[in-house]
């Protein structure tokens, strides 16, 4: 797998890979940057999300759930020396729908981030990572 | 840090943080998405190019070296099994630029990648990374 980071401007970069959709980074403003991209440290937490987000979607497809909107909220807690890794990291996943079946979806859950999820085995070396379900 | 994944189809989600840009993550369609935006996987390969290249600006920028283009390639070897996760990642950091001063640039990437890289630093705990310089 390869992709390219190409400078733009100032802390913009841009990423390309397999996709054509290519992705911003840059800090916000108050942190140096011009706001153009998500910073590098938040994508991390969006990958984390992204690639649990996948698995459980693929799972509950086999397990014939179905429901009406998804969301994973990911908070990072971050030390502070040098270098600013994330100490903790939270993932909170949030389904819309009727009749949800809340241990199935627990289950879809928890072999995403115990066997399946790249991301969150690659992570959980170095950060402390935490989930919940949260049905409305 | 806190940010948001939200299901969109099939397996595309939208990540959004503190930017207003949103950083879209598909499969492609070999491997059952919609190319609809980078895999989470190659997320983490930007996110860790877009950490590093910020940190070598900033630094080349203290050190008052200038160049014209610089981009960075980042290559990741995944295992067989399950998790697939990675095992290593190479960058190549790439200048474009006249007299550039080679030792300067080693040493602001060794910089980042040693100190200052949040990702960088976290991803060494599971991953075997390398880098090398290209001047062009």
């Amino acid at each position: 797998m390869k992709v390219t980071v190409s400078h733009i401007k100032g802390i913009h970069f841009e990423g390309e890979g397999s996709s054509k959709l290519r992705t911003q980074m840059d800090q916000n403003i108050t942190s140096g940057g011009s706001g153009y991209g998500s910073s590098p440290m938040e994508l991390i937490l969006m990958a984390l999300g992204g690639c649990t987000g996948m698995d459980v979607v693929l799972i509950l497809e086999k397990m014939k759930v179905t429901f009406d909107r998804m969301e994973i909220i990911i908070v990072g807690e971050r030390n502070s020396g040098t270098p600013l890794v994330f100490t903790d990291i939270e993932l909170i996943y949030k389904f819309w729908g009727e009749n949800l079946p809340e241990k199935k979806i627990q289950r879809a859950i928890q072999l995403s981030m115990e066997k399946y999820s790249s991301v969150a085995n690659m992570l959980d070396k170095a950060v402390n990572i935490t989930y919940r379900l949260d049905l409305s």
